[in-house]
């Protein structure tokens, strides 16, 4: 166990366990603790189990930048992770990961690591959203509730500022959204759970009406080492055309740290 | 040559030429008329020549998510691109190509294709950059003189609303610039274009005093086919942390549709 990594134990680090079998080949074992409203595990959720593997692979401590392609819709059960270094530098290592299960390829996943202690300028342009203290802001009651099949809503604590609107049946609604996250069982995140966690926001287009979005592409930019406690987070779409969309999310972490930065490209069906 | 693409005979289209060698392989030339400050090929239109080869081994028309990771800088001369087809669905087809200078991976880029003509609901939250008309704008006498090395100032048209303050020295403006560009031998843009074009904006950061940025990984996605004319441009950054920062290009074109949104994670050097 390396000091990077929090105390095994917690839901998502037994979740997103990988066992090598030889160089560049891993197996995991999906669980059905983290599905959405599609009745699938999360792809962030799978993402994460595919950068375990990628991670043991590369020499470098931080995931820097990750773009997950994502083929098919993942279910509970075995997974082949295969891994393959792509470069090892100085200052950066890179390295694919393709996640198959039944033969078939899922997910595919490219990602730059380095160090994210290495000085360097800082510059923020913009601040984290503004909200009330978490502890003043709500859990819709619906969340809590377990809605059928959202295994998801059980591993992750959300709270907000005000009630959604989609979930009284309004369509009208802005499609942006700050709120607070956290990992319901306490476990803090850090570089390694961020690449799935800005999938875990509820997508910004549920307040324009449309619940059945899946992703094509996710890319995350992980920015620092978050600090311990809640995560102040921004989903948000500007644009959707042809029934394509964007949706940004940004994670700041409890000392107003910019942490990540992820767009993905969906697709409404 | 299929209606999809222009006309042989632009230098875009010259310079990203790729030959089949077999299944899987095909040879490209790079040339020394896209390169940048750092007298390098421009990484865009290494991506571009990329993007040719794996287009044809595709079955969809239009590139809708590409992500590049650049692993080595480019050079004039030879190059290999060896592409693989991941999925080919109904809806959308995926491949990964890998181009190679000397024997080593210069860049891996993987992509989704798809078709943008495909029915499906629009609905904009932001217009297009509010500029004055392109010949009300300025071509700064320095890109006409095409600086020492530069010789992609040859082959882009750029114009600037406002003179860029970093050509004067300063380094206390905003990193965030609205211009127009097209190529300047009047090739229209198109899909195929894009994710090449997308690199083809000054760096934000050059507004910040900083003149040495190397990409990382750059993600873009393709958003509609392009209309003919100059396209309005909008380049941003907002966050630097630890020497990393975030950039972000928005294009819209002569219609005031939004054609291209890009990110990438660049280096400060």
């Amino acid at each position: 166990m390396s000091l990077d990594h929090p105390a095994e134990g917690h839901e998502f680090d037994q979740d997103t366990r990988v066992d090598k079998r030889a160089d560049g080949e891993f197996t995991a074992t999906l669980t059905d603790g983290w599905t959405t409203f599609t009745s699938h595990p999360n792809g962030g959720y799978v993402l994460g189990t595919a950068l375990n593997a990628l991670g043991q692979t590369l020499t470098q401590p931080d995931p820097l930048v990750v773009s997950a392609f994502f083929l098919r819709p993942a279910a509970p059960g075995p997974a082949l992770l295969r891994t393959e270094t792509v470069r090892e530098g100085r200052r950066t290592a890179t390295g694919t990961v393709v996640a198959e299960q039944g033969g078939k390829e899922i997910l595919r996943a490219t990602a730059t690591y380095g160090d994210l202690t290495a000085e360097g300028r800082v510059l923020h342009l913009e601040g984290p959203p503004e909200l009330p203290a978490p502890e003043d802001c709500h859990l819709p009651p619906e969340f809590a509730g377990t809605p059928e099949g959202v295994t998801i809503a059980q591993r992750v604590d959300y709270r907000y500022p005000e009630r959604p609107g989609w979930l009284d049946g309004r369509k009208d609604g802005r499609p942006r959204t700050d709120f607070w996250m956290r990992f319901a069982d306490g476990r803090d995140a850090d570089v390694h759970s961020l690449p799935a966690m800005v999938d875990f926001a509820v997508p910004a287009v549920l307040e324009i009406g449309e619940f059945s979005t899946i992703t094509v592409e996710l890319t995350t930019h992980v920015r620092a080492r978050p600090a311990p406690g809640w995560l102040a987070c921004r989903v948000s779409t500007r644009h959707v055309s042809n029934g394509l969309h964007e949706e940004d999310m940004e994670i700041w972490d409890s000392q107003g740290t910019l942490v990540a930065q992820a767009r993905q490209l969906a697709m409404l069906l």
